[in-house]
C-alpha cells in the first residue's frame, strides 16, 4: 500500500463504519483531498457538534439533544402506550410510518451472548421502572432474528409481573408480498395468525 | 425526518461523500452513536492528522506528507520517465502493479468544460516545465473517457513542441477478457492495435 501515514489511517477510521470496505475508504478520503481544509473542517465540525449536543433521552434512551427527545417531549403523545425497539433507527422507521401515537423505549441493541451483549447492556431496568409505574400497553416492536427473539423472550419474562399488557408486532404477508414467493416461516406465521375476515 | 438538528447535520456532511445515500450515511452516524465519545474522537483525530499534515509533493502534485512524496524522494526510481494520471488513486492503481519504474505527475482532476474545470484547474503549466526541463519520454496514463480524451489531446498539443517523446496507454482486451463478450469499441481498438506475434 502506497498512501502515506495519516491517509492511511483514515482509509482505516473509514474502514470501521459497516458496509465500508477498503476501496469505499479509499474514495471517501480521495474525495475529502479534492478540497481538504474546507471539506476536512466541515466534516470535523458536524462531528464535534453531535459529540457536544447529543446524549440519550433521560426517560426512554433515544438520541436527544435535550434531556427529553421530541417524541417524549411532545405531550400529544400518548404515555400510557410504550413501543420498544432495539435501536434509534427502529425508532426512526416507526416514526416514519406516522401510525404511532404513543412513546418509545431504545434498548440500545439486542441480546448476544456471543458478542458478550448482556442484559446490562441494554436499557432493561429502565423499562422494567417505566411499566411498573404505569398501567397501560407494551409493544415490544423488534425483528424477527434469533437475537431480536431471545431478548422479546427474556423481556416477556420480566414484565409477566407487571401490571401492563405486553403485545408483540403482527407476524405475516408483507405489504405487496406475493404468497409464492413466501419463505416457508413467514407463511406458516400468517397462517397460524390469521384473522376473521 | 425526525433526527435532531446536528445528528441530521452529520448525515448530510457523510451524504456529500461519493456513493454514500442517505440510508449509508443514517447507518455510519447510528455506528457513530452506539460510543460516541471513542469513536467520534478517532475520527476526528484521523480528519485533523491528515489536514494537517498531508499537502501537494512540490514536482508531481501528489499526496504527500513530504515535501516531495515518497515516489519522487525514492532514488532508484527513473526521472526520465514521467506517467501522467489524473487523480492521486490513478497513481496508487499503476503503483499496485509494480512494473513501473519511473516518476508520475498527478493533474489533479480531467478537463470538464460543464463542471467548469479548465486548464488552469490542473497542474499543467507545472507539467510542461517539467517536460521543457528533461529529454525522456511521457506517458499519458488517462482512462478512456470523454473527458480523459479530450485531456490527453490537450496536453499532446502542449508537449508536442517539447524534446520529449510522448506516449499513450495501449488500449485492447482487457487482462482475461473474452473476445465474444467485449464492445465494439474495445474490439476494434485491439483489432487496429494489433501487433506482430
Amino acid at each position: 500500500m502506497f498512501s502515506s501515514g495519516s491517509i492511511e489511517g483514515l482509509i482505516r477510521a473509514f474502514m470501521a463504519f459497516p458496509g465500508v470496505g477498503r476501496r469505499s475508504a479509499q474514495r471517501m478520503v480521495y474525495h475529502l483531498m479534492a478540497d481538504p481544509h474546507s471539506r476536512i473542517t466541515a466534516l470535523v465540525e458536524a462531528l464535534t457538534t453531535v459529540e457536544a449536543r447529543v446524549r440519550r433521552c433521560r426517560q426512554c434512551n433515544n438520541l436527544s439533544e435535550e434531556e427529553l427527545c421530541p417524541v417524549c417531549a411532545d405531550p400529544r403523545r400518548d404515555p400510557t402506550i410504550v413501543c420498544v425497539v432495539a435501536e434509534p433507527r427502529d425508532l426512526e422507521a416507526i416514526e416514519a410510518t406516522g401510525s404511532f401515537r404513543g412513546l418509545y423505549h431504545v434498548l440500545g441493541g439486542l441480546l448476544s451472548p456471543l458478542d458478550g451483549i448482556g442484559p446490562k447492556d441494554l436499557a432493561c431496568d429502565s423499562l422494567v421502572s417505566r411499566a411498573a409505574s404505569g398501567r397501560g400497553e407494551i409493544i415490544l416492536a423488534l425483528s424477527s432474528t434469533v437475537e431480536a427473539e431471545a431478548t422479546a423472550s427474556y423481556l416477556l419474562d420480566l414484565l409477566k409481573p407487571l401490571p401492563v399488557k405486553v403485545t408483540r408486532l403482527a407476524r405475516g404477508i408483507p405489504a405487496g408480498g406475493s404468497l409464492e414467493y413466501l419463505d416457508p416461516r413467514t407463511l406458516s406465521q400468517a397462517v397460524l395468525g390469521r384473522k376473521e375476515a
